[in-house]
């Protein structure tokens, strides 16, 4: 028998690092669980076997580092597989889609941090996304030096998290003016404790969870 | 001592499967030796480590092939890096360029082979060589069921030397699109014997080699 089913939502997390993404990613899930909302948990770059392998090939501090257009493309090519294989799919059957980092990033890191270009970022954007945004972003906005304190406790520095601190507060700025008057973005002060960003969340959440009947 | 040298030429060799692209190549290597012109050989995807890495990614027949969007921008991310890395600088210090396959065999391939939108490949054309492009454009002319023929006695066929002829066909008849009225083409009749094309070759070569002074 079939079932009637509205599309799902797109969620995404964004912010510098350690900001507390992959942090949040986990709780969310468990509120998606406990709702019985089907959902698939995916990050950015990455998310299919071919986006993960252009994953490493931006990430490696081997050779010589890719120019800024090559990493752009790179980076949409992941993207336009990972909607391609996972996103799309699954949004089409009902179920929600988490994931850590997608465009926003792309705009913060590689236009503002790096200073490419903004309209090449959306021409890209329009033609791998074809009107496919998320239905929220949450922002987690941190001081970069407290975010990079997080990330060097937690594990080796990637290619990235080796740029200097300017560097990081540019992305910071152009996540902040991005989420500034569009609906979509949650900005969450990512310096409070565990525990109250989480209730942040909860109360983002409810709002979306109240909208379907998941059984 | 500073010695004032012209830019090196740019040189493109393009065609479908078996053309004699490669054995062209090699026969081209020699006349420029011969000269003592300073050049680099190198082909499409490819050319620098990255480039090769995202070569491999888009020939492996191993899981779900690439969508066209994710197919073109890994091509394009890969000729960003090779002209980044190797292209530019080479012709800058007067060093000739010799490659096999360039944006050509993108319009070829993935525009009238796979349908895609040619003016989204006019865009990452633009965005990725910012004004450069070959000086010449050798195309290998060829009927396809020839030329796959020929590729397939030659090694494995990869993820697109497995398509189709009516593909191939396509292929075909968008690089004679592409080559007619644009005098940066000469187009080679391959079917003839091999002495016939090379003495082709020299023919088109001469007057390039002409232009300068080469000790
Ligand atoms: N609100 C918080 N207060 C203090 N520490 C936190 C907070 N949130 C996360 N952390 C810690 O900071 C570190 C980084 O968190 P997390 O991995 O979730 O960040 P991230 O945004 O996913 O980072 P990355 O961008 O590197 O993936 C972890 O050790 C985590 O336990
Ligand atoms: N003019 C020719 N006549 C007959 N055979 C040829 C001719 N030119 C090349 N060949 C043979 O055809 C095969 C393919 O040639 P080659 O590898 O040069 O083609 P290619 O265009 O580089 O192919 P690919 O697109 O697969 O790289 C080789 O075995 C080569 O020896
Ligand atoms: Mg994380
Ligand atoms: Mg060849």
């Amino acid at each position: 028998m079939a079932t009637l089913r509205s599309e799902g939502k797109f969620i995404t997390l964004e912010g510098g690092e350690g900001a507390g993404k992959s942090t949040s990613r986990e709780f969310i899930v468990e509120l998606l669980d406990a709702r019985n909302i089907p959902f698939v948990q995916t990050r950015e770059p990455g998310g299919t076997a071919l986006s993960e392998a252009l994953r490493s090939l931006l990430l490696t501090k081997e050779g010589p580092a890719p120019s800024v257009e090559a990493e752009l493309l790179m980076i949409f090519a992941a993207r336009a597989q990972h909607l391609h294989e996972i996103i799309e799919p699954a949004l089409a059957e009902g179920t929600w889609v988490l994931c850590d980092r997608f465009t926003d990033a792309t705009y913060a890191y590689q236009g503002f941090g790096r200073g490419y270009n903004l309209s090449a970022i959306e021409l890209l954007e329009q033609m791998v996304q074809k009107g496919r945004h998320p239905d929220l972003t949450l922002l987690f906005d941190l001081d970069p030096g407290i975010g990079i304190e997080r990330a060097r406790k937690r594990a080796e520095l990637d290619r990235f998290e080796e740029e200097e601190l300017a560097f990081f507060e540019r992305v910071r700025d152009g996540y902040l003016t991005r989420a500034k008057g569009n609906p979509r973005f949650v900005v969450i002060d990512a310096a409070q404790p565990v525990n109250v960003v989480q209730r942040a969340l909860q109360k983002t959440l409810e709002p979306y969870f109240g909208s379907e009947f998941h059984g």
